[in-house]
C-alpha cells in the first residue's frame, strides 16, 4: 500500500504558486518498537508557514527542500508498538504533511474529540487559540472599558482575539477584507465595529470613527498599510502585540512605509513581537480558560474545512488570498 | 533696569532657524507676596523641544506663538517673598527663556552646587541623566554581558547610557558623527567601539563587526536610517527603548523606511517608547544611583557650555548639526 507525500520542491519567490509543491508516492510505513503508525485526519495550513519556506533566518529553521513540509495535524494511531498510545486514540502535534508516518510519540498531545471537534485543537485550543489569548494577555494587556483593535479580524488568530477582548470589556474594532467577513465578526463574533479595508477609502478616518476615545490595544496580524492606519489613531502608553505581518510576507524586497518612530515615542507606545511558544510555561493554564469559555459559549469558533490530502498546497496559497474565514483545515 | 525675554515667533517649518525667534525687551520684574525674584544661570536646550514649537499633538502642549520658551533651567533667587527661598540659593525647573522671573517656587527643586557643578542638574543629574538611566533600565534592562548599541551616543542622553551600560557589564557600541566624538565616547566614557556613521558607507556592517554577537538592547536616540542598520543585526528578545528621533525632527513630510513589523516579529523584539516623567516615581532612587557613580567616578560627564543669553536659539539649532559634545547648554 502506498503513502502520498507532500515536499517542498522548490523555495517560493513572492507568492508561493502550486509549482513550489512537489506530491510522491512512498511505500506505507510500519511501527516498529516503541513507535506508533499514525494516520492524519485534519492538517492546520498557517501563514507562518511562508517564512519557513525561504532559507532567511526566522525563529523556525526553514524547510529543507525536498522534504516533507510539516505543520500542526491531529492524527489517529492506527497501529501500536508503544504502550503510551493506544489504537484508536487521537494525538495532535507538528506532523509531516503525508498520509501516514509513524512517530516515537515524543513532542504529541493526546486530545479527545467526544467534547469538541478534533478539528479544535488545531484552532481555537490548539497554536492559533493560544496565540490569540497570550499574545492579548501578555502584551496586549487590555482594560475594561479600552479599545481595541484587530487586524486580520477573520482569520484563525484575530476572529478569537476580538472575542476575548469582548469578554474582557473592551469596545472592539476589527479589520476584514470581504462584507460578508464584517458581517460574520459582527453577528457571530460580537465585534462592535469592522471595517472592510478593501472597500474603504481612508482607513484611517473609518477607524477614527469606529474608534472615537483612540486606540489603546492594537492587535497586529498583517503590518502594511493597514497598520500605519491604525497606529495614526494610536493613544498614549497604547500596546501592540505584532503577532504577523501577512501583508508582507511574499514581498521580494523590503517594504517601505511610513518610519513609526516618531509615533512610538510621542505616545510612549510598547510594540512587541511574539512567537506563541515565548508562552510556552502558561500553556495549561491558558488553554483551561479558553476551554471555560467554550463551553460556556462565550466563544464561538469558525473554521474553513476543505477536504482532501491534495487540497493541502492549495489551502495554504488561499489564506494570502483571505479565503478562510476563522482557521483554515484541510480535512484527510 | 530691562530685561530680555525670547519668545518663539513663528512655528519653524523644517529646520528652524533664528527667524523663528524674537528677542524683546520688558520691564524687570519684582517678587510679591510669597513669590521669589530669579536670575537665570544655565539654561537647557533640548531635541525634544522642536515638537513643542510644532502645533501638532504630542506628549507636551505645544508652545504659544508669540509667547516665551520655556525649557529647564538653572536659576539663583536673587529677591524672595517666600520663607522657603533664601537669597543667594539656587533652583533647578522649568522656567521661561528671561533673564529675570518671579516664581511661587512651585515646581522647583533646590540645587546645591557646593560638590557638583550646577549645570549637572540639567544633565547627567538631571533630565538628561534620568532619560538615560530609567530608559535603560526600565525598559532596555541589559544583562551582564549583552550587546548594548546607543544611536546618538555623544548627546547629552547617549554618553550617560554607554557609560551606564558599562557599569553594568555590557559590551557598549556607540554610533556617532564625528572622528572627535569617537575618540571623546572610547576614552572618556568607556564605549567598546564607536561607529562614525557620516563618514562609514555601510553602517549596517559595521554594527555586525562591531557586535559580534549581534545587538540585545538598542538604545534609540535618533530614528531613520541609522535605527534600520542596527535593526538589521537586531537580537532574539532585544529591547529597544525608542528615546527620541532627532533625524526625524525636522522633515516635512512623513518620512519612509523598511517597514519595521517583519523583523519585529520574526525576532520578539520589544520597542517602547517612553519619555522620562512616565517613570516619575523613580526619580529619588535613579537620581540617587547616579550621584553615587558619579561620585565613585563611574560616570563622567560631558557638558558643551555657551555662554550668553543671546546664544539661547543658536545653541538650539546646533543641536540638530550635532555640534554638542554632551549636554548642550547656555550659561548666561
Amino acid at each position: 500500500m502506498m503513502n502520498r507525500v507532500i515536499l517542498l520542491d522548490k523555495r517560493p519567490i513572492g507568492t508561493p504558486t502550486l509549482n513550489d509543491f512537489k506530491f510522491i508516492e512512498e511505500e506505507k510505513p510500519t511501527a516498529k518498537n516503541g513507535e506508533i503508525l499514525l494516520k492524519a485526519l485534519f492538517v492546520s495550513v498557517d501563514p507562518y508557514l511562508r517564512g519557513r519556506m525561504s532559507d532567511a533566518k526566522s525563529y523556525v529553521p526553514p524547510f529543507e527542500l525536498h522534504k516533507p513540509i510539516s505543520s500542526g495535524m491531529i492524527a489517529e494511531v492506527i497501529a501500536s508498538e508503544n504502550a503510551d498510545f493506544k489504537v484508536g486514540s487521537h494525538v495532535s502535534g507538528l506532523l509531516e504533511w503525508k498520509e501516514f508516518q509513524v512517530s516515537t510519540g515524543k513532542g504529541l498531545n493526546k486530545v479527545d474529540g467526544t467534547k469538541v471537534g478534533l478539528s479544535a485543537y488545531l484552532g481555537i485550543l490548539g497554536m492559533t487559540g493560544l496565540t490569540a489569548y497570550l499574545g492579548l494577555t501578555e502584551i496586549g494587556k487590555p482594560k475594561e472599558g479600552e479599545t481595541l483593535v484587530v487586524s486580520g479580524a477573520a482569520g484563525a488568530v484575530g476572529s478569537v482575539v476580538g472575542q476575548i477582548g469582548k469578554v474582557l470589556g473592551c469596545r472592539v474594532v476589527g479589520l476584514a477584507g470581504t462584507d460578508e467577513k464584517v458581517e460574520m465578526l459582527k453577528k457571530d463574533f460580537g465585534y462592535d465595529e469592522v471595517i472592510n479595508y478593501k472597500t474603504t477609502k481612508d482607513i484611517s478616518k473609518a477607524i477614527k470613527n469606529a474608534a472615537p476615545n483612540g486606540v489603546d490595544v492594537y492587535f497586529d496580524n498583517v503590518g502594511g498599510e493597514i497598520s500605519d492606519a491604525v497606529l495614526a489613531n494610536i493613544n498614549n502608553f497604547a500596546r501592540v502585540p505584532v503577532c504577523g505581518a501577512i501583508s508582507l510576507y511574499n514581498d521580494t524586497e523590503i517594504a517601505k512605509g511610513p518610519r513609526l518612530q516618531p509615533i512610538i515615542v510621542k505616545n510612549s507606545v510598547l510594540m512587541q513581537g511574539f512567537i506563541v511558544s515565548n508562552y510556552a510555561a502558561k500553556f495549561p493554564e491558558a488553554i483551561q480558560k479558553m476551554a471555560t469559555w467554550l463551553k460556556d459559549g462565550k466563544l464561538a469558533h469558525q473554521e474553513t474545512i476543505v477536504e482532501g490530502f491534495d487540497q493541502i498546497p492549495q489551502a495554504f496559497l488561499d489564506l494570502f488570498e483571505g479565503k478562510n474565514k476563522g482557521k483554515m483545515i484541510v480535512k484527510i
